[in-house]
């Protein structure tokens, strides 16, 4: 019997599994194994962990501590602890990341800090630099927040693809907002290259991790970022709408006069002392009362993470989309779908994004009928992520062969 | 055996509870019965309702449905309808109350927001009134959140008391910010009148009612107020740091013109539109993707007021605070506290707050010590909070009576 490339690849996809070092973890999330998930890249599966941890902060520290446990069981301080378990995720040393609020509300704290950091020292003097690069392909809220901020500081706003970023920076450009992964496409962008662009130009760049941070190594350390904004909910498991971070650079801390200068950012702040005072550090950050139950889901569901080298992901990470694309070509009828995810490693994220002329939408609530949970982006991309601490090849393989099916039987129907 | 006050208190306390419409309402709450929680003002107890809608919401919604549960579990109109849920209790018909984000940031949504309402239709427009009043009392975050609203609208800020606030609003007033009930005192001001007065004067209010929602009747309607933010995680007993809520009155809904305009308040989040184009109605005062779990946990912990009427509820408030000031004259000797709560019942809200010489602190950790949790407020201010849903009489008398323990041993020590 010859063997067809469908053959082969669902071969193939045991040898894959059988060989991989990460395919331990996925026991520690609770999945349903009837259902290929490949929607991490929106929402992660729920870790283990993080139902008991819920019950324990219900039960124990809310419901018999009480308000102690703001003290006792390091509630008050969670957000400067969860931010550094993100930290060691995305390459930032200890005491600069801080979760809380969603991924919007970072985004206007930082475009607007950047903002003031060109300014003088004078409250009402207008920014030396007024120009706000929002990247041109950006998931829309950093572009509607950037506009809201520099509204609120005289500036204006100029869409830029991410690519152009570091040629189209000028004298006046006081920040650019990019992000390190297209939602869309899943262009993976280049941070260190751009941020020193943007530095050389004078300006700071606010990076949205939402779809990189735990996805593959993000070295904001390492590569000079400024600031970043990102979701927990997405490669990071953190539960439904779990709340974003904020990373500030430990040099720029000093300087982050925060548009949003909540108590919980005050330098005492059960002094409720009437006047201002900032706190130092990532502290600064922070605005109002944090969502404990999240944040502490959060925190819980970050255990998954111990021991595991990013490397390892990001391997995994290409491997399987590698694999994916080489499932397609088996099972979709040629020339039905086009990858608009970068074929080129160093440019690829975690997903795979694909064209499907008119009626993408059906395809997909027709893939998730028969378990293959990926999603539509408007108007014609099928959107499948893969998050390798849970995604196995032969859930690759499965979808790819479902979607081949699922175009089949479509394409039959219509003769 | 003559009749001594404390004990003619402790007996009155049992008939009281006995004759408590409420009383059964306390079965509804996971409280510890070795302990006096008069901490509600701060940390809500948990309904007992809590636990297992989270552990349905982790383990079938989160980890069953995945993403589905967006739409199939109505996780994406949860603010909204949650909204609606609160709106009942603070006399808000629905449509005009969205759940979401911290006190904090619904502070600033609101105060911007009211600002721009007195400019002009040009985006680049100074406003026509540049004052911002600001409650002299309030809970810090208020006031540093209002300051930066000011500075980021090119207004001034001025501090003044809120029985002042109608007499001190000028034709260059933009909007006052006032506490419904002041944080430490526990005074009630006069929503109505306050609102009226600035109403005469051209501007607009934004009330932050924290500290009395769940507390007593609150008519935001029928009242006329224009803003409201407040927290759920105090009287309405929504867990730590539960999300906080924005009421924006109908009439204004339609030129609230947010500084915050995430994805969430997009008129079609999912078309993912580089341009912005407001939701109408309450939807348009959200921000990012909410915290679910935490938002969920409210919704399962509003079930207790099903129901329950806020008439009673603000009838056993009064009873409990004037009872709790009797025991406190019967047990604690003469002139060591002072309470700085009006005496009058319409400027009281659920609260009573001591003033002690110099040890506060040392006295509210020795009350804790003792099973009677309340809280201290620097520098000499022991707060007791008193939520009728779960407070009993018996508590008041506990409480007052280990006060009155820790206060006549602390001067033995002394003598």
């Amino acid at each position: 019997m010859s063997e067809t490339p469908a053959s082969s690849v669902f071969k193939e996809a045991a040898a894959l599994d059988a060989a991989d070092g990460l395919a331990a973890k996925r026991a520690e999330f609770d999945l349903d194994d009837t259902v290929v998930y490949l929607d991490g890249n929106s929402l992660g599966a729920p870790p283990r962990g993080v139902a008991g941890r819920l019950a324990d902060v219900v039960g124990r520290e809310w419901g018999r501590l009480g308000i102690r446990s703001w003290e006792e069981s390091g509630w008050w301080t969670a957000p400067e602890r969860v931010g550094d378990r993100i930290g060691r995720l995305v390459g930032a040393a200890p005491g600069q990341v801080v979760v809380g609020d969603s991924t919007s509300v970072n985004v206007f704290k930082a475009v607007v800090a950047a903002i003031r950091m060109t300014r003088g020292a004078g409250e009402g003097e207008a920014p030396l630099r007024d120009e706000v690069l929002v990247d041109a392909a950006t998931f829309p809220t950093d572009g509607y927040i950037a506009r809201s901020a520099a509204r609120m500081t005289g500036c204006r706003i100029r869409a830029v693809a991410a690519a152009d970023m570091a040629r189209e920076a000028g004298p006046r450009t006081a920040v650019a907002l990019v992000n390190h992964v297209d939602y869309r496409t899943g262009r993976l962008h280049d941070l260190p290259g751009t941020t020193a662009a943007l530095r050389a130009a004078g300006a700071h760049t606010v990076w949205d991790v939402c779809h990189s941070a735990g996805a593959l190594p993000v070295r904001l350390d390492a590569d000079g970022a400024d600031f970043a904004v990102g979701c927990t909910y997405k490669y990071l498991n953190g539960g439904p709408g779990a709340p974003a971070f904020l990373y500030v650079r430990r040099a720029l801390q000093d300087r982050f006069d925060s548009p949003l200068p909540g108590w919980n950012s005050h330098a005492d702040p059960f002094a409720m002392d009437p006047a201002y005072a900032p706190a130092g550090g990532a502290v600064r950050g922070r605005v109002g009362t944090p969502e404990i139950l999240s944040l502490l889901a959060l925190d819980a569901a970050l255990g998954v993470w111990d021991g595991v080298d990013l490397v390892a992901v990001r391997a995994k990470s290409l491997a399987l989309t590698d694999f994916f694309l080489r499932c397609v070509e088996a099972y979709v009828p040629e020339g039905r779908v086009a990858s608009v995810t970068p074929e080129a490693h160093a440019e690829r994220g975690s997903q795979v994004s694909l064209r499907y002329g008119s009626g993408a939408g059906e395809v997909m609530a027709e893939l998730i009928r028969r378990g293959v949970v990926g999603d539509h982006r408007r108007p014609d991309v099928l959107r499948f992520g893969f998050t390798p601490l849970y995604t196995r090849f032969a859930d690759a393989e499965r979808a790819a062969r479902v979607l081949g099916e699922v175009i089949g039987a479509r394409e039959g129907a219509r003769r």
